[in-house]
């Protein structure tokens, strides 16, 4: 797609979404690092997303965690951020901090344990139909530490009753997206520890089943880009939790750990169409800034995801064809590493211009002075995080 | 499964294929240390086949791996291994070993390579035929090396087409395994580089297009038994290629480098009833043997597997689930570790004086010069190896 | 050693250390699952810790973690633990738990953090000195999450200097073990991330720095038996951290995930006479029990050690002598899995009757009612955790 | 180091050595695909090594492999090189391909084949003489494939003793390089299986004895930079191995699997000073091209260093100096990432027209006929490959 115009209408309309919470504190197990400023209600958090939308134009949505963000009015949060300029995103459920759930949530081995997962979850349905939020992201946590504690196949069987039980309840324009991750919080079995896991239990149930890829949830070594284009290929791919990681499930802003790998998954999305909106993959972050900045953190990792579009988009895609189909190896990869190398900053800063938006949306965010803004604003009261 | 004459009766039923190609010579890419007394010919392959279930009794199939036991009468071959007590098993195929394949078989840009790959698999079906084998195994090494090379979406739609064509070749009594590696040779990208893309071919295609589970074939962290678990509840575990390793496809001796994963593994296999013949799971052998004795590290290896499903079938499973049901991690571990602590050699010594076999099987290789009288006759020819 | 009366004698003098935190609730960063009858003070940890030791015998003292164990008089509480029948063992120094250490402890670009820090560590030396603690254990969460964040080398040259003003302030019957561990909960550098880094230090100064190996702290793949192998012959082996893993720091009882890995670390420790009391390595466990009751799972965990131990002492050192020089791989390998594959829980069962136990650790503790006593007994205050 | 003038001269001085193998086939055990024009001779090799010098102007020499490039008379051979341009650079010894090193070499059980060994590498300092070499590497592939195969102490026992033979015979201006590698062709134990124990050798030998990082030898997740800084700073860097990998020891061209990776290493290099010449860290290739053209694979790799080490010359120390003594992660990693995301291609074009070549060395090869005309050339003989 060498036509510049093309490319920067494609990154015009290719929306990030950000987390709720991500505007909150958050931590490893050793420690949370409290921040200053945090956000205190689900509206402070909007307030904070607002933020991100404002300086970059292409953040227009916040994904809600139930119940962190949990209100009386759903509605009423949706005007609210809409007031704002954004929108209320996916909705993502929440079953792995209650202590019935020490043993797993919907395939827990306890009848009474499986029946309050899934409650929960149908609850989340109610309130996308109060949001009008599409999609209703799945994570579980369930899992085992020690070989035996419990049994994998019946394990299976109860997430399968309880996946088709969400399915049947979702609207006409509602899907959910299943997450996969290796291991964590379970070290020993995970119960959806993989693509294929979640790839075969929607292929079960249909359409409005899809799978998410988390970025960070993978073992060492796996490809995550040919996971994707296997994905999109199969009408599969629900959409991304961005971040990155060099070992584990680090969580740390998208792009920062291995820009070449962010800027091969985008070539596979590119490759499909699956940038541009009618494809429905949503591009979600979902990482936890523990010792940096949280706004201004996302603000990069929305840039970062960005630029690693735009570098998918200078990708010469008939010298590609055309060197691929000679067998010419160096030349195929010359042709996507040139785009890689290429410096797609100035062009962004143009494409902001263009936008109306500062060029340098870091820049103008520090000179805004909302951080020391919300830090006196936001006494009293407890700062959110997991949990809160 | 508390009964020991039940336990023996599962155990005599269970039956592990060798490969051809253990024994002769192998290596890894920086030397092939060749060995003595090896064989020259497929006939002299069977031979030390035959060797190897004369002293376990539970051996009694040998795979093929087609050209490097390529023969002019696949009849006589099968009638030749008959009279050593031994049958011919799975047919391996092979369309790595020519230079046309250097950027892939079947998944090859050019038309003409993928041509020529599907006809030696197709060939292969041929021999299947002429030996009776119910099993193809399928691996491709396809893949690439570099980003950009080519395409991987467009990759897949030439697996997909070449599966597709071997699908319909099958006769009715006859399956393919389709085997996931993570990589190498291939050091990018894997065509079929897990059990998902395997699976989701696999679903496709129809009941007799079944996963095969190589144990060393997987990322780093990768719980085995898990597939292993969701693959028999799907109905698509096809068999296994045992082998172990400590960092990549090591290909050292079954239950050398983790005999506690075997157990897990078999544990699922004996929880799914994988483990009797009517459930077609094919017990395998894939090991290359660099630097000990051939035979006698066969010997070892079926050893191994028997070992560890003796102790599977040991498993008190009313005691395990019960422990499950009532959430008693620590009992319910503790119930698996009883089996796996428990020595189950004498019940092995036990088990072959009762088939009127050795109680040692090793030993009795050994006393019985069979290396010696084989380093005296096979002289001259060319020692068989990768690629003969 | 085939003499069973010396293996009796070699397992009676093992001792192993449980750690005061394993008695209180411990998690993930996703949740924290409390448990029943947890201690609310040192002293009841100490409590716990003597049940431990009651069972099995071999389990006479408790690591301390300052300031989560902080008293007012410390030899009182080693007195208190003297009571109980155990000792105070080793002391765990904590510089990650306060906010200021946010960006690391001694090697913080701030030199009043890394001053702060250092007088941690020198009050840890006072506490050792009022309870006779030979050990001082050093652990540093320190690093950084993202390229560029603080110079590698300039934080190399800040933990030297605080290492090297701990090693003046030591006694001359004292040490401090020097932890390493790949990654968490820094996710990008961390500033002693392998043995090699642990050792570099500890040779600068002299003997009585030493490294600590805890089994849950490597990169993938790491062959761990081969450091123990390497430190013992270089007298660098102050001690083990024992827990297990099959993803990254899980935590799990020690022998849990990898029992043969354990039998083969032991199998380099009796090799080296490491095992004996005047060999100065330090049997300690490190583990978080995140869902299995605590003072049972430390109890299990006493027995796997016990059990690893066994194993390797019942090793046939001539015969795998022998078989090594002679370049017999399959009969070397053999002899060591001769052992391994012993049952060796009859024998341990023999000496604790011999020492006046039951022979069933478990069985005794859980028909003692401890549980349920204190249970009853520790109602209001605080449950003990990390950080408290 | 903003001023651009001092940048390119810093390039200029940087030379990076090719490896006389990398000209010959290779391939992995699976299959080595022959490539058209290979060179027969050393001398040929070199010719090949002379191209890519000829076309970046920052490759004078090469490498050499005995007894791949065993010659009778090296001080022809050096004379030779000097001739074509270039110049004979590290001799790497071979204690791997000869049968009788199947269990080991200098930590084989068997004192002759210890001797054999030893004799080898005494040899190649001879050759060291005769070329002018200033560095012997020392890679071991010594290891073994089975717990129990040989003892893992005694092993470093006779590792120590080679060792210091070799360092005994140094001249006064010559030096070894100790290479590591976590596994392969070893499968269980690897004597020198990581930068820890090549670093404890050294350090008990002295200065001459220094470590060489080979980018693809480490297990997943090691932060190599951070072992390059610790390194310098104890001044035991002797030099890199550069290729690339995904997985395992892929070896693919440097900078092809993670270009951020060989940025922050070069980072490293430059922070310490290490990038000049006088500072003895020797910039060489080590890659086996399986399937790309190996010269133009060759001159690509150079550049990718290049490009690396450019970016890393314009971080801006100062401005990151001071982020990271204010503690501001995300300035810091912003000064970084703007190095990084900088298109050097420009600058490195205009240095090479400076030096009086072709902007594009890629170009300017293709262009030349080289390859057509060795292919012409070198009919008959046998092409070079690894073990000729």
């Amino acid at each position: 797609m060498s036509d510049i115009r093309a490319v920067k209408d494609a990154l015009r309309r290719q929306h990030i979404e950000t987390p709720s919470w991500a505007y909150g504190n958050s931590g490893t197990r050793f420690k949370v690092f409290p921040q200053r400023g945090v956000p205190r209600t689900p509206q402070e958090k909007i307030d904070d997303a607002a933020q991100v939308h404002k300086y970059t134009g292409v953040a227009p949505s916040v994904a809600l965690h139930i119940p962190w963000d949990a209100v009386d009015d759903y509605a009423a949060l949706a005007e609210y951020a809409r007031e704002r300029g954004v929108r209320i995103g996916a909705i993502n459920s929440n079953v792995f901090q209650d202590e019935d759930y020490m043993l797993g949530s919907v395939t827990n081995p306890d009848p009474r344990v499986r029946r309050k997962a899934l409650d929960h979850l149908l609850e989340c349905v109610d309130i996308m139909d109060a949001t009008g939020s599409r999609d209703l992201k799945l994570w579980f946590s369930d899992g085992t530490n020690y070989p035996g504690q419990d049994d994998i196949r019946a394990r299976q069987d109860r997430l399968a009753e309880a996946l088709s039980a969400v399915y049947e309840r979702l609207g006409d324009d509602q899907r959910f997206l299943l997450e996969y991750k290796l291991f964590e919080p379970a070290f020993y079995v995970t119960d959806v520890p993989d693509w294929g896991t979640a790839y075969a239990h929607c292929v079960r149930l249909g359409p409005k089943a899809q799978v998410v890829v988390d970025t960070g949830h993978h073992a060492p070594g796996t490809n995550i880009e040919f996971i994707v284009a296997f994905l999109l290929r199969e009408g599969r791919l629900g959409g991304f939790d961005f971040n990155s990681r060099f070992y584990a499930d680090d969580d740390l802003m998208v792009g920062a750990a291995d820009p070449f790998q962010l800027f091969r998954i985008m070539h596979e999305v590119v490759r499909a169409g699956g940038h541009e909106p009618e494809a429905g993959v949503a591009f979600m972050l979902d990482q936890c800034h523990n010792i940096e900045p949280k706004i201004q953190g996302q603000i990069r990792s929305v840039m970062n995801v960005q630029e690693a579009t735009a570098k998918a988009l200078l990708v010469d895609a008939d010298a590609l064809r055309k060197a691929q189909q000679d067998g010419d190896v160096l030349a195929a990869n010359a042709v996507l590493m040139d785009a890689y190398n290429t410096d797609v900053r100035p062009l962004l800063a143009e494409l902001r211009e263009e936008m109306g938006l500062d060029p340098d949306p870091i820049a103008a965010y520090l000179r805004s002075g909302y951080l020391e803004k919300v830090v006196a604003e936001r006494r009293g009261g407890t700062a959110a995080g997991w949990g809160a």
